[in-house]
């Protein structure tokens, strides 16, 4: 952890990344707004309060009051389609033939899950109940979604802060379910299962047994799960949370492990908020295919990337991330800050 | 072109993209601060201006007027190591041996190119000339940068407005030489020598003379280049220029041809300036690696993403990026706006 730039590599994927810490020192900050500092400006005009389901389309799951009615008040948690959907449930999804040019009709499911019926922005203000009830929906979808051949993948993420995407505060997770598996996830599947044939070991547990032994980069441990900062992280202060027992799908939490994952993720994002002083962020998951087997290779996990420094050309241009905070100072700091 | 999302993959890496045009109604728009507006807030301070060469490390190249001093004013170009580098030309390279951990020195070089020495933010207000000779300085670079046996690819970018990551207004492009070829160049080299393999042709070759047969994606052409916009565009306006005759080096640009390739930039970017109102972008080089023979397979280029949109939970988390403009109506706005 000296103060000179290192290349690190991702154990998982083998891509490379910048530690370059010296380079926080250059005049640019990210100008930064809070991001629950404009909640109560939407608060009149918010589609996701109670009293206000007409203005998004039907419920496909929710938890409710007893005697309360669908798409009405009395709810504490709903999945509804987004209104604004980045893909749609198309009835033909024959290729396009184009040659060289290759493109197909954009089918799939773009979902909302709203965790809380109050106006509320920053997750660490949900309770335990209702975070975990989040991370349950979420097992839920992954289940139903499954039911559809067609789709092959879920991505699960959360938007919090508009400069880390989120277009409307009142908290709501997103699920994007595609026909295909996206790379990032086919590149993490595939660098696990060359790692398993070599080392016949899930590389995530190597990682953990490694990083709980040493313990420069945990945040904190439970007795089912680590948060740790990734050896080769490509964001500042970037967390991932996995599960300490081998596990490739997240269907296979327990309403118990819901509980203890929601104390784990609130902690880690409450530190977060104190250190950083109210990031933007996003978090999402990262597990199997959907109707997947339990894979020997792969391991699921949340991985929590605050907006504290924009790509650039860099970046967009070489696919090489520069990380201006050393992972183990990030953790030092994650560590002793209440 | 109809109005419903569709999957694109790209023809030379496989990256699938999603262009979803009705996502584009939804309320959020990026909040934009005009990335020329601060530029005289920065003119008695700024660093780079002729007069303040004494801000700078020393100067590594410079186009100068006759009589002048290194590290002086009376230059028009010059060429400075960043006084904060992401890396650093170290002497011991050695990888740090951590096993599952694999991490290298961070060795390298960071230069800054300054096309004109008056407080200038807007590459559209270069003159040819300076545009010109911006040009010739990357490919004085590349060939000088060559010379270390220990760096393998030099990538060139630039960044305009603090929305796409420029900390200082006074226009600079960046050139971050590393000991590795950066994962977004080697996955367009495999994909292009893949693509050779089975077609027996460059596959950059084969896109020209589809896109300039069609013309649909095409913003213009002149006798040896031409702009247009990739059909699997990640970003919205996305434009690619590339020469038209094959060619896999930059550094065989000719000095007659840095002229060209400058009105072209600058007729796109003054397009751009005037469909998006003066936008946030970056822009970079894609060429071969340093030392690298003419390859049959690649083609260098340049892409340029204004910064329209911002990456979130779906995009870091996924891989895909969603694009709510579709490729082909941008060109026809790029083509007709003046």
């Amino acid at each position: 952890m000296a103060n000179t730039p290192e290349y690190r590599r991702d154990p998982v994927t083998g891509r490379w990344v910048l530690i370059a810490p010296e380079r926080a020192a250059r005049p640019l900050a990210l100008s930064h707004v809070k991001p629950h500092d404009r909640r109560d400006a939407e608060r009149d005009r918010c589609p996701f309060c109670e009293g206000r389901e007409e203005n998004t389309p039907l419920e496909r799951f929710a938890i409710r009051a007893p005697g309360s009615v669908a798409n009405g008040p009395g709810w504490q948690l709903r999945v509804v389609p987004n209104k604004f959907p980045a893909v749609r449930p198309l009835a033909n999804t024959d290729p396009i033939g184009r040659g060289l040019l290759e493109s197909v009709p954009g089918y799939g499911e773009h979902e909302l899950v709203i965790p809380c019926s109050r106006h509320e922005s920053n997750p660490v203000h949900l309770t335990t109940a209702e975070f975990a009830a989040l991370l349950g929906a979420y097992r839920e979808r992954l289940l139903t979604l499954a039911d559809d051949p067609r789709l092959a993948y879920a991505t699960i993420f959360q938007n919090v802060g508009a400069e880390a995407g989120a277009s409307l505060a009142h908290l709501h997770s997103q699920i994007l379910a595609t026909p295909f598996v996206p790379d990032a996830v086919q590149l993490e599947l595939d660098g696990s299962k060359s790692h398993f044939a070599s080392a016949g070991r899930c590389v995530f547990c190597e990682l953990l047994q490694h990083e709980i032994a040493t313990g420069e980069r945990v945040v904190l441990t439970t007795p089912n799960f680590v948060a740790l900062l990734p050896f080769a992280g490509r964001f500042a202060y970037e967390v991932w949370v996995l599960p300490r027992t081998h596990e490739s799908r997240y269907e296979a939490l327990t309403d118990e492990l819901t509980q203890e994952l929601a104390e784990v993720l609130r902690t880690v994002l409450s530190r977060l908020d104190g250190v950083l002083a109210e990031p933007a962020y996003n978090y999402y998951l990262h597990t199997s295919p959907l109707r997947s087997p339990t894979l020997p290779h792969y391991h699921w996990h949340l991985e929590l990337i605050p907006r504290t420094a924009r790509a650039a050309g860099f970046e967009w241009g070489s696919g090489c991330f520069i990380n201006t905070v050393a992972p183990e100072r990030a953790a030092a700091e994650l560590r002793t800050s209440y």
